[in-house]
């Protein structure tokens, strides 16, 4: 499968971040997570713009998340998003942050998301958009290939 | 003007309000003005949803405050709302927060309102809801009053 | 084991902790987690005070949550907090977060610490402070015997 | 005065910073002006850790904000920043909020800053680190001169 190589999200970290422990508060990665999911999605083509507008929701079913090491105000994190798993109802989406400048993991975790329509009710991508539905299928499989190497 | 006595809004500051001075972040003064504002709104009889019933929606169009002493986590603060001004079409609303403990002054400041329609449309509370607006007016008139005395 | 049965912990769902699907943004239950747990340790006497003068410090290593059902603005939501797991060195607090007003689940989830010196050293709170670790531990050995009744 | 022109800040707006009227909650401009100030004061060459490591801290004395028009999620704004006044013992700051794409003005306001050691007590710039108070001084004169046509 020869799906493009989608670069990682950069974030720099806010002071507003911080927290008394003058590291980031955990709940922050969570949205970092956001961010790299949203820029995720823009890059190959299923923004949050391009998916309303065919009337697709995905909201967010889970998320996990696993502190390695700390980040601090003025640090620049590197954060890479993945297709985990994709089957057209559910979808796995995988983090890990670095450090920008050393290197060194900070995170890593995943969120989980269902597809709904404006009314609430579960929609199968596969028939509401069977182009979307090939192209996050793609980046799964890429990723089910090479997941004993890559984690 | 026999206006009920509107009970302050209390906050327990938690952990992650913090940041690294190890203090409240100053952003969070604004969301607590808002708490203080749903809430006092609620006693009145006047709160979101009654509003959003009404198709009157009430965005802020502007916000200040001043920061006179430190807040920190675990500590409870109790916040003062009232009408500073009130027009039918503009409204003004003062808060003062005080650590719950010990009294001190730990912030002033207000917030601006207009009223609008689900469409976005500017409403006049006079001419939409005649009692919201008696109400409101009643609790500005008693603040005109006091003015000098309160601040 | 005759432990004290503690109350779970009550929020109010603030306005800024919705999001434009107009529900409670999903970042926002790890935050109510912080809350729950902050308030089970001050209520079992462990609270973060009482710990830093100790000189231990929790940070967490890692959380998970599961969305079951949307909350919002004006929803007051219950948070019953437990201890799933403690060893001495490792600390596992489960969630599980209701709508006061109709019991309906909304989310669970958990939250994995471990406990530093302020330098940043792994403490044995088993060594550091054993009366703390048998109440912790007491309120684990509860929770292991009930595991398959309650969850 | 010949102080080099400082590039106004971007910043991409994130789903979590919207509410559920569909638009960037109030409070995250008081945020987006920090993110400004902070990358304005590093671009002078008195960033945060530069600050730190002479031991001066700027904490927000306070802050104003007018909304003029609704910023929503994926919108670009540019963030202007600019010495509004300085006299070595406070500091406002001023931003201007545009939309990158159609120039509209989004929103206006201002912090105010004082100066102090780790201890929290009050340092004069002046004294403690002139080049500092004579690069702000300058940013300021600039502003003053040009105040009339600006705003």
């Amino acid at each position: 499968m020869s799906k493009k190589v989608i670069e990682p999200y950069m974030h720099k970290v806010q002071y507003y971040e911080t927290d008394q422990m003058a590291i980031v508060h955990h709940s922050n990665y969570i949205r970092w997570f956001e961010e790299a999911r949203v820029d995720f999605l823009d890059k190959i083509g299923y923004g949050y713009k391009a998916m309303e507008e065919q009337g697709i929701i995905s909201p967010v079913t889970g998320v996990s998340c696993e502190y390695k090491s700390m980040t601090r105000f003025g640090d620049t994190v590197r954060i890479a998003a993945k297709v985990l798993e994709f089957n057209g109802i559910r979808l796995r989406i995988g983090y890990q942050i670095y450090d920008a400048a050393t290197n060194e993991l900070r995170s890593q975790g995943e969120s989980q998301h269902c597809f709904i329509n404006p009314e609430g009710k579960i929609v199968s991508v596969k028939r509401a958009n069977p182009e979307f539905y090939n192209c996050l299928k793609g980046y799964a499989e890429n990723n089910e290939n090479n997941e004993t190497e890559k984690e």
